[in-house]
């Protein structure tokens, strides 16, 4: 078994990817299906995402900080953990992660992976692996990101703890080290480039909301993907199957 | 004007490239050039190195720590800095840094540097930019590595002084991050991989070495290559002009 860490996505995954965003898609993944979300579909495209809507699908995104117009909601974990999708599927859009998902999709497993679901993606991922485990920061504006770096680290030593004797890379390695640098994560979110975004517009509380660590057991999955009106299709997630 | 990090180095350079190998290539070539060196070549191709060694130059090189078979001396910043190389040419054998210049040459000018020269290094690299300057870490075995990361954040706060209007992409910011969280960069390189390397091999006085900031006025540039008798040509690196 292999684990590698990569700062930003790149073109060559098979097995189990572990594909992070912490600021904030992969943090706020968990939370909608915690809140009783069904299925979440993502998408860089808002015409897709309009599509969606048009079928019934509740519409997430944000411009600046605040949801965009026609949509029911932004994509804040601090805001959304207060409501309930019991039944409900959502479209959310974004312009980091989503835009990754078509690079990715390749690999066997696609899970999203963040601070705040990092054991029980630990878990999911080394049951599922076959033979590596790719830890891919989504980064900002396709640069590393220290939130995603930091995030890696974790995931790598949480997997570490159930695959002892897998190997590490070198970047898995420069990940780990940024974990023992930044012993507080928050001060890595806050360091962030993502960090600096959202404290502009606001939104400091998601910075505290992404920097709790293994709050959440639930690990969204890639689970298909269907056409959609724009540029992109939506790739659908429901929550990985746990052992009980 | 802009600054760029990339922890490993990619293919697209046009303007200023600041090579960065701190363990150990662009540490000791200043050392060498101290030391009385007038010109030095480096290579990948341990046949190319041999070809010039026939030619009276000195071969530089090691396996496992220790000069190779038939060189005169191995990569050690520490030992090479108790010698004398006056009116001496070198050619050095290392499968890091030199494995990089063919992806790096076309920019308009290519500087080695490290924490060592780091001032230097800026200084020259401001002077000579006309709208860009690359920090590129060459990392470890392709990935990314902590003591090449550190120093291209203390690159970009040196540079930052000098350029202070210069646009810092977020790679950069990443980098500085990094600084910051290791404020003695001593710590960095006994993390880093390439350190862990050259701990193993008994080589710990390299990492020290490596760990003193802006010790050093000399700056390798790029003046040219030739060909070589093996896979790769010689890249020729002299001291870059700085104003008295």
């Amino acid at each position: 078994m292999r684990i590698h860490a990569d700062l930003t996505p790149q073109d060559r995954y098979q097995d189990v990817v572990m594909l992070i965003d912490v600021l904030r898609t992969s943090t706020v993944a968990p939370v909608l299906f915690e809140r009783g979300l069904e299925t979440l579909a993502l998408t860089p495209s808002l015409r897709s995402a309009r599509g969606a809507a048009r079928q019934g699908w509740l519409l997430l995104g944000e411009r600046q900080g605040v949801p965009a117009e026609g949509f029911n909601y932004g994509n804040s974990p601090a805001e959304l953990a207060g409501m309930d999708f019991s039944g409900r599927r959502a479209v959310m859009v974004s312009e980091n992660l989503p835009r990754w998902l078509a690079t990715v999709a390749g690999a066997r497993r696609v899970l999203l992976a963040s601070l705040y679901n990092a054991a029980a993606a630990a878990e999911v991922a080394s049951r599922q692996a076959q033979e590596r485990i790719d830890l891919v920061g989504c980064g900002f504006e396709g640069e590393p990101d220290l939130d995603d770096a930091l995030a890696a680290g974790l995931l790598a030593a949480v997997l570490g703890e159930r695959l002892p004797s897998a190997a590490r890379t070198g970047s898995t390695r420069f990940a780990l080290s940024l974990l023992r640098a930044f012993p507080d994560p928050m001060e890595a979110l806050w360091q962030s480039v993502s960090g600096h975004y959202l404290r502009r517009v606001g939104l400091e509380r998601d910075l505290a909301f992404a920097a709790q660590v293994s709050m959440s057991g639930v690990v969204p999955q890639l689970v298909g993907q269907q056409e959609g009106a724009g540029s992109a299709p939506l790739y659908l997630f429901a929550p990985a199957p746990r052992p009980s």
